[in-house]
């Protein structure tokens, strides 16, 4: 039966986000032929590809405040953008040449954001591609914004909205990291992955990454969690996994098997109880 | 006053057609200088700009058959849409690189067409990065195509819809040939420049271009004319002017200038007999 994934690769994955635009083209080869060997053994496997911009975007990003809509200054508008591109470029030549027929969708081209929150863009085309066996590429992007001005979406923005429209049955985020952690896995050894989170521990794991981590440092990690249970909850069926795209072989192993015990498994409606989904 | 201009750097123009997949990068960045130079002189110039995919998309479209709409094969479909997107990461990189912010916008992000023919696609983007000063960049795509499965779409089909709902007052299509010709100037030395058409001579022009030349020859150029000639006499106020973009300062002189004496003049209204406008 046919299965609709949509799967993340992150930008702290596939670029180095210490330094501007430097993208890791070995993690973004292998990924992609990941991705390959996933649609190969798994015929009936849809796909749909977000990728963060990492690096890429951050730095004209964060120079020019496109996030809050600076209205002066167009260049820092068009120079994120064309960054996001560049990054994509990448993406997208590594996917063709792995042998997935992947098309490469322009999130800007379309999106109207209101006050930094994405209201619109065109699904018309994505639903058709994904019917027909070609493997959609969305990205991070700009956007304009009737409030801001500009603002930034993020692939988890814009999957929110594709979720509503294209109901998928998974969503993968391969990140850095293996998961969600009791506490920060870099600075504390004793940290413990966290399997599973659903309505049995969903509250208990907000307050341990409100309270127990510096914002600053977790501020993303909390953001992804509470986006991807908000999704999980309200999209009765979804499941999400947060997994680490580093390991070798772990991308095309969580594509092609929805229970392989792998980084962080967030569900919503008691499926992480379930053993076919368990994360231990 | 603010006067809409949309200028097509033609395929021809900007890209090797013998070779595959081979820019004129030179050609590129002297275009990218001459329309900074273009906007910093004149201060109502808004801009739309488009570019052809020349040797980008026509090998890997006429390779899998795309325009008429492969559906066995939709790395055909990827692989010319791709072709085209690395082209315009060049020209969107160069008019950065002179000072322009430019926004490349994806035409396939959003189109759907019908049997070959642009149906409809997001004009709310390139409108708003219109009023804010920002030159949208749009370029030949693939599309979507809901009889053929997939076609490709080219600047001229995108131009022709953002002129209904744009309405700019100019339209420059800088190509390699230096306006139409009563014959092919590269093979008859005695071809003369028609410097302007318009409603006294239309019929006269398409007949010459129908006849005295062979089809596959100048089939390009009477396409040109006829969609040009069919939306100045749609558009009151309208005007096209098809010019080489090879002469230094040509690019620069048409946008600044609408009354330059270069190439061929297209208007409908009797424009072409008013001297503000005159093509000799």
């Amino acid at each position: 039966m046919a299965e609709l994934v949509f799967l993340k690769l992150g930008g702290s994955l596939i670029t180095d986000k210490r330094r501007q635009e430097t993208a890791r083209r070995e993690v973004i080869t292998r990924s992609a032929q990941e991705i390959a060997a996933a649609l190969a053994a798994t015929p009936g496997l849809r796909l749909l590809v977000g990728h963060g911009s990492g690096s890429f975007g951050h730095f004209a990003a964060h120079r020019y405040h496109v996030r809050q809509g600076n209205l002066e200054d167009w260049r820092g508008y068009a120079e994120t953008a064309a960054a996001a591109q560049r990054l994509n470029r990448l993406v997208t030549d590594a996917l063709l040449a792995a042998g997935v027929p992947a098309i490469s969708v322009q999130p800007s081209a379309s999106a109207e954001a209101h006050d930094g929150v994405l209201q619109t863009m065109a699904v018309t085309p994505i639903r058709t591609l994904l019917d027909r066996g070609v493997v959609p590429l969305i990205y991070g992007d700009v956007a304009l914004d009737d409030v801001r001005g500009c603002t930034i979406i993020s692939t988890e923005q814009i999957m929110a909205l594709l979720v509503a429209a294209l109901r998928p049955r998974r969503i993968i985020m391969a990140g850095e990291v293996e998961g969600v952690y009791t506490a920060d896995p870099q600075r504390t050894p004793t940290a413990e992955r966290i399997p599973a989170i659903g309505p049995h521990n969903y509250a208990q794991v907000e307050a341990l990454l409100t309270t127990a981590f510096g914002v600053d440092v977790t501020g993303g990690m909390l953001d992804k969690v509470r986006t991807l249970y908000g999704l999980v909850t309200q999209h009765r069926g979804l499941s999400a996994r947060i997994i680490s795209g580093r390991p070798p072989g772990a991308i095309e192993r969580a594509l092609r098997d929805p229970s392989a015990p792998l980084g962080t498994l967030i569900s919503g409606d008691g499926a992480a109880a379930s053993p076919a989904v368990g994360g231990r």
